[in-house]
């Protein structure tokens, strides 16, 4: 595939603070080829003059950032997205080097798949929420004595490694898969599963609720599903609560029969 | 040759502009696990409050940089220098990606030399006459389309590539992820599914039911679960089909309720 037809990852900035900061990421961006910048909720509102002055020029990826309310709509149409974390997170997903990740992302691009990476805020990071989101962690091999790694900089090595990943390597097979569906598909079967089983009382005590859906998430984004084996999940999904109908015709049968009408 | 003797790179910054990115870098060089930085002729003289800050506690390095008015002076001691530009140079010298700087950075620091990477400032970029006393170039892979690369991202993927050289990573995309469960652990989750997805009615045609579990199978296995997991998904399936019960019972309190009892 020529390489003008790649389309390179989106970059997703959870509430980020400083507009400095955003100029920086889309100076970075233009460095290493990229230009779709999506911002979610950037604490000082948008758009703001101070990130265009230190993109240096860059600005053509501020011009078209998109600004959303929510992860969900700014990973909506992407097939696979990575999210970017200096900490260890208790979910259950795979952890990557930015060498790694570019090198999934590339692949995966290559394929026609849309991608992206998701960076959290400058001193937060993301939460557990956003990241059960997302495919895979990527993580910059930091020195623990100093984990303190500024956003820009953080891009600047993970978008590198997408260049590397564009100039170095023949683009892979992505390893046979289905194209994997996008993530409003998949926020689909997550709030039908969550809904149900809530209905059935799985999420208890109430207060592990959140983790447990973030849990139950991150298994099911590992997956990397495809369109149709969502569509089969949430057949399970239903077919397992809407069995309930079933037994419950039956059970009415039964006393009916019992009852001798 | 244990990591702890190994001596890392020094940082070279000629004739830096602004003390924010003197400070940038020092944070990078902490991130990445160098301590060593040397300045020649700072434009607006050292110290520079405003380092510090842009350091955000990375002072190590800055506590101890080291001042000097040549280049010459600065790289006095070490014994392979490389050269960090972005514009190809009439010298014959060898152009290295970060990639295969750090490579022969890390190979001769393993063999007891003293190492260092030269940047120049943040406009100028280094002159010719200073990139002739390195022993090789390195440029970022940057697109041609927006060549202007800021001194503190540089610094970035360029240590960056260091510290991947020191760990050495053999790469592992599952590492990070609790160990998986066996094979007659997930076989248990699989009959349980099937079971009550068959109980449900879920398969149909029934000469389908095969595939459609395969199907099923394929999308479990390649999210490697751990026991617990397949613990959880377990009680995922319970939950659902209990749910039954659940529903059972309200409908018949409802029904109660109607009948006016």
């Amino acid at each position: 595939m020529p390489q003008t037809e790649l389309r390179p990852p989106t970059v997703i900035l959870n509430a980020p603070q400083l507009a400095e900061n955003v100029g920086a990421v889309a100076r970075a961006m233009a460095n290493f080829g990229l230009h779709d910048l999506r911002l979610v909720r950037p604490r000082d509102g948008w758009p703001q003059e101070r990130a265009w002055a230190s993109a240096s020029g860059a600005d053509w990826p501020l011009d078209n950032a998109k600004v959303l309310d929510r992860v969900e709509d700014a990973i909506a149409d992407l097939q696979l997205v990575f999210a970017t974390t200096a900490r260890p997170r208790e979910l259950n997903l795979p952890i990557l080097t930015p060498r790694e990740a570019a090198g999934e992302l590339h692949a995966a691009a290559a394929a026609g798949q849309a991608v992206g990476i998701l960076y959290g805020a400058e001193r937060a990071g993301l939460e557990t929420r956003d990241i059960a989101l997302c495919q895979a962690v990527v993580t910059v091999p930091i020195d623990p004595k100093f984990r303190s790694l500024n956003l820009a900089q953080s891009a600047a090595v993970t978008l590198y490694e997408w260049r590397m990943a564009v100039l170095d390597r023949p683009p892979a097979a992505f390893r046979g898969l289905d194209e994997p569906a996008d993530q409003a598909t998949l926020l689909g079967l997550y709030g039908q599963l969550e809904s149900e089983l809530e209905t059935a009382g799985f999420f208890h005590p109430p207060e592990k609720t959140p983790s447990m859906a973030n849990n139950l998430r991150a298994i099911l984004a590992r997956a990397r599903l495809s369109v149709k084996e969502v569509r089969t999940l949430r057949g399970v999904v239903t077919a397992l609560s809407k069995g309930r109908g079933r037994v419950l015709e039956k059970l009415a049968a039964k006393k009916r029969a019992e009852a001798g009408e």
